[in-house]
């Protein structure tokens, strides 16, 4: 039976984990607060005492954290992945990061030997934890094949995009795709408020026509509420935005209306709300 | 029998017209252009000679004009509405336009003892050509109820906004949510495409998840193939968009976003796109 | 000896008839608020008791509005301009107003008999009272030159740009400018001042390099103290960034840069800072 | 008598050393191109075969390089400053660099037994050539004081600002301001062409007023002309720019025309003008 590691238990990690210890998959977890390996291990999952040993453990292991920085970490830091490594085993980091540092890591378990798979998701809490994310891999064509059994517990969706640093730029486009919208939805709800129109009409209006979609639908009653509580932090939000105006940069594609969104996520994350949902946004903007 | 008029057959007014007259309705039509009155009077509708002879022998006289200056045109020009209106006829102009030119007109409808409606429409060729229009109304609350039988062949849904100036911002919120929109999907194509990402995967990933949306399922594939055919004219939406920023001028609200988005467009429909479709924003991003 | 009206005596123009009324010539004034006409008079200034009767007493008369609805109510308004005017007689509004507004002042004005000049001004509050104002002058070129020698006392340079309209035009371009000066200004600053550096040895720096400028030596010290005495109100920027984007839509013109200046703006105006000096648009940005 | 090195000869180190070298100071200079040394030695100058030469071999070293990334290969890369700088010699790296690399250029020369500045300038060729660059200097003050004699023949003022990354800093804010005041001058070029004014009449105008400054004055006609002959290159000032955002973003705060600006800045550097003065933004906004 295939032995699976969770490296990063935070909202995301925490909900992808469990679909795997769920659907009865051998699992070992670990974060760098312990405590919040606690349920997991209640669920079923072996706990583990570093990424080094994690991954000299399994054949497959799995990373979810927050940023380029905290991916790097896990990898070059001490007892991390690259310190147990080797002989074939998967590491598939399905955390959001830019081209360099997914290829960096790369590189660096290749040499050892291991296998390596980037696979950030498409999905925040919700779909996290319905199992439904969309999960973009790129890199070891072989593990990705390896690794279909658990992506299918953990997303509805999975694309292989090719060599190491495609699905990091899928993953940009797409969240560069989702600031916009919402910034879009929030400029207009401000507008339609200010101009006396009822927020809830706004939103069957929306929901009528064809910029129906799903965000809409959550974020926006909430919005009306002030209701904020994360699923995506806003902070992560700008995060991308920032990959996506420096991968245009490096690729000479000017992003005017990204650069737009961008600056009010900064806003935004400098107001307070840095942790909160990024349709928290709507606080800077209205 | 309801006697119905109908001003202005472009694009959307023709598909229209079309659906009252194919429902059976008496209808009269008038276009600037009388050209464009053959296919309909060939579906049974009867020929009007001026605005004023269809507003003075109709009950509900329906008009979709282009913009403020032609919907301003012809109501108060030579033969205009007014010179027809009164009697507690209805007027329902269905054109996209900005608060004051709808409240004058209104004003001017009203002293003559006519009965006023703004009605735009959230949708564009293909919802107007199907019957499935959104139509935002305000105004009379009257002559709404009496519309109402000829709004249910020209749109799936319609909804009384209040007083007059309130549809026009609703439909002004709803194109400025599009217009970002657009910009957001053409963006990320744009980075993506540069990135060595493929366009029907960009799609798919976008298709899958919290996006996903008519406009965007519509219009992406078209987006690839450079095929811009018009169903909402690029200069219409920029004109959206520049009254949008003006609501925001005249009630305080900054709108960042959009202003990048509304000068994207001007770009675009400077550059020779303003017959398009307004998704050929994608021509000047890319 | 030529007979002078002035009619709005705002911080500009009470400034700029206090220099001809000082330099002998005689002058009769008028506002709206009679009592801002006591100083004048004191210094030797007659009283006028409307528009109408100023302009049919006087050779030439001047005009200093805060907006375009107010230069059209003093033209086109009971008791106005109009039914004054004729004979030859001079009309010249140095107003900063939009094309529209000075092209049917002008239709009007020459419909009468009488003959106008647009001629708004570079320059504010100081160079008002100093008399070293930038006058634009389009339109009617006998009254240009027969308006040279009150130019003379009113600013240190006038130049003569054309058709009515030029001027205008000529203004906007050169307070666009001005508008993303200020604002380059302010994010040089507040970045500045957030990484740490001396807000002096900012402007120090700035002062030493070819960048340096009087706006910004007599603006920057104030920012940083945070004093916002008005010479330029900050609504009077906003309204001519917002003009000079509607004259980029009209012909043509993407201005990125100048529609992020307008939202930063409308963010000052709508927070308070609609009556301070334009410079206030500080207290938004950092 | 106190031995210089001079690391780098482009545009602006060339024009440095040169100033050094007529001074009759004692110069070692060093170029990855050697082909560049020729005129320098030609004047006096004496040929350096590597950095670590140059550095060993002198009291002081200044480097010009073109970038951060060629700031770091110079210094950490092989036969590179480190390997020969010890026994409080002195490394002054007047490059424009982010806060990181010359944090970690510092570190690494100073844990060598070496003394560090970072000491930027504000100025392009043409100040360089003159001698009246403005020098910012921060990191050792001992090392600032034996900097000074050479200072004053490479620029006509130098500042002493703090701690090693606030020279960079500054250096930001400057090139920030410069950077949205040419998009400034360039919107306002653009939009008055397009709107019938004379270019000339333009810049007159800007230069009769507060606004008058010696950038506008020295690109203003070249920028008519369509003359982008360059003195700063387009594609360093987009580097500055999009540092200056960074630096925003890692310090919370919002840059709205800084990043409008640095789009547009991205837009010509893409279309071909990365090599060309920075004026030649010009060519993408008209």
């Amino acid at each position: 039976m295939t032995k699976y590691g969770f490296l990063g238990l935070g909202i995301m990690g925490n909900a992808m984990a469990t679909n795997l210890v769920r659907a009865g998959f051998e699992v070992t977890v670990w974060n760098r607060t312990p405590a919040k390996c606690t349920p997991l291990i209640e669920l079923g999952a072996h706990p583990g005492s570093s990424p080094r040993e994690v991954v000299a453990d399994c054949d497959i292991t799995f990373a979810m954290l927050s940023d380029p920085a905290a991916a790097s970490e896990i990898c070059f830091g001490p007892n991390g992945v690259l310190s147990g490594i080797g002989d074939g085993r998967g590491y598939v980091d399905m955390s959001t990061v830019d081209d360099t540092t997914a290829r960096n890591i790369m590189q660096a378990v290749t040499e050892r030997g291991g296998r390596f798979l980037e696979a950030p998701v498409s999905g925040t809490k919700k779909p996290a934890e319905d199992g439904t994310l969309i999960i973009l891999a790129a890199g070891d064509e072989t593990l990705y094949k390896d690794s279909v059994a658990a992506f299918d517990k953990m997303g509805k969706k999975h694309m292989y995009l090719g060599e190491v640093g495609q699905a990091a730029r899928m993953k940009l486009v797409v969240n560069l795709v989702m600031g916009g919208m919402m910034v879009a939805l929030c400029e207009g709800m401000a507008l339609g408020l200010k101009g006396g129109l009822n927020g809830q009409q706004i939103l069957e209006v929306l929901d009528a026509g064809a910029l129906a979609n799903p965000m809409f639908k959550g974020k926006g009653a909430l919005l009306l509420q002030k209701e904020f509580h994360t699923s995506f932090p806003l902070k992560h939000m700008q995060k991308d935005l920032r990959l996506a105006i420096g991968l245009g940069d490096a690729l000479g594609q000017p992003l005017h209306g990204t650069a737009a969104t961008n600056e009010t996520f900064i806003r935004a994350r400098a107001e307070g709300h840095a942790e909160e949902d990024f349709s928290a946004v709507f606080e800077v903007i209205r």
